[in-house]
């Protein structure tokens, strides 16, 4: 993180802080039986770079900077969304290691939740992750004194956002791509291919959580869609990064197992244009992320974290 | 069936092939991935009772009633709730029978998901069903000329109902309780705690089914609260009746492996209380559902449903 600029390094932590606060005492209010309970913190508190609950704080940071609103009020309508994608992002990861599935015993360097807690126990933790974001979303935040008129109608439109960006269509239609293509006897993805997997499996809830922020915020259609818009690209930017770091980086640095695409033979991007052309390809969609912002006058936080995402190591 | 008054068996077949339609009809609107889409529709397809989706309907119609409200506008408002609580139904199996959960080949009378589509497959199906239920609680009905001024509220309220009754404080609540009971050297569950572990792995989603029925259409909450216990102890009437038929009934009957709790060491109500007490147990738990109803003067067709829960051989 040392390559962040202080403003955005600062901005980042301390949202961070707050997401994982809101994450714990979000789970801790549900009447959850202690080795469910038990399985679920396990994996929301396992860290992890909380892209999505941080991207869904900056839209809405962004878009209520752009309505002249008040940037607290903003903070506590997309809270409960930020937490909301991060539990649904969490139950991915846990199913994605199932043995059934990626079959990983390593993730954000501790072992996967169905090493510790069993399969089935794994398995049910993920389903519950998944059950308590939709509750969270219905729920928070509260109508109250001061809160907008149409809250109701911004909770539903999060809700369907979210769960169209994480479903059929979305991230689990990507992770199916992703299984059937690993399928012995499967012809391998090309570029397409793999370009629309990724789309679904990581940039659908990347793209989904930007534009839930800026849905929450009370942002006229036009603003959530380039939001959105710029989601899609940066998710295309993150998951590029992500295979490139599988190509080059350590074990040590990403708390998981380096290399394990290209050992299984899954296509990845430095496979079909190697490092540096992959590399350029990020940048690019960085750019077009940028633009799709400067096309509704839209910045607050997000270009930076734009370029953040194209300059992590882990 | 034959035990059925006509009038309700006729009542009951048409809504099931409403419902039945309308979840087909659903599922092909997603945009989902060939093998995703099979293997989600395969499940969906496969039959049995529809009971949730049927009490969603029976107390949506029995409120529009009770408040003087046309019955087809009340269908129309509470279809997609009585489509999403099957669609978990249907998850919430698709999960149970895998190898590291209750580890069942054959349900409804057919190989389980994961036997015909893998492992992996078979949990991403049941991941997409769940996601695409509150997709499709947040879309639809749509706002329309002529729907309620509170459709959004209503929305919001039943998403809420359903993911409690779904998540960790209910039926995936009640299954880690189930699997933790099961675990090699855990004490066995003593009478309370398999009520308590049904009330949450079966009661909740009956219970929160009958609710949503009754907040769609728009009943005052005393009329949503008699009716969610109505359909608690239905909920238990039915779990105690399955356990009596997992004693007395023949596996082609079932459509899934008689016996087979016994056989594991399961607890069950037969095994506590004997065949005989059991039956009484589920007959007085019906009693206290029809008074639950009589409370506050609502009928319909929910009452002949409870009756027909407990008459029930399949």
């Amino acid at each position: 993180m040392s390559t962040l600029p202080a403003g955005l390094d600062r901005w980042l932590s301390e949202r961070r802080d707050q997401v994982d606060a809101a994450l714990q005492a979000w789970l801790r209010r549900a009447d959850t039986p202690g080795p469910l309970a038990r399985a679920m913190e396990y994996s929301v508190t396992a860290g992890g770079k909380r892209l999505r609950p941080l991207l869904v704080l900056a839209a809405a940071d962004a878009a209520a900077e752009s309505l002249g609103a008040k940037p607290e009020a903003a903070m506590h309508l997309a809270m409960p969304a930020a937490c909301a994608v991060e539990l649904i992002h969490t139950y991915s990861l846990v199913h994605d290691d199932l043995p059934a599935m990626d079959d990983d015993t390593m993730r954000r360097g501790r072992p996967t939740a169905h090493v510790v807690f069993g399969e089935g126990m794994a398995i049910l933790s993920g389903d519950a992750l998944l059950t308590e974001a939709f509750r969270l979303l219905a729920r928070e935040p509260e109508a109250a004194p001061g809160a907008p008129p149409d809250l109701a109608a911004r909770k539903l439109e999060t809700i369907r956002t979210i769960a169209e960006a994480a479903g059929a269509a979305g991230m689990v239609g990507g992770q199916a791509i992703d299984l059937d293509a690993a399928a012995p006897g499967a012809p391998p993805l090309d570029v397409a291919g793999l370009r629309q997997m990724h789309a679904r499996k990581t940039g659908a809830l990347i793209a989904g959580s930007a534009a839930a922020g800026a849905i929450m915020a009370g942002a006229p259609s036009a603003v959530v869609e380039a939001i959105g818009t710029y989601g899609r690209h940066l998710g295309l930017a993150f998951q590029i990064v992500d295979d490139v770091l599988d190509v080059e980086g350590a074990t040590a640095d990403l708390g998981k197992t380096a290399g394990k695409d290209a050992a299984a033979g899954k296509p990845t991007y430095p496979a079909f244009h190697g490092v540096a052309d992959s590399k350029r390809l990020a940048r690019e969609s960085v750019d077009r992320a940028l633009a799709s912002l400067a096309g509704v006058n839209i910045d607050g936080q997000l270009p930076a974290i734009a370029r953040w995402v194209i300059s992590r190591t882990h």
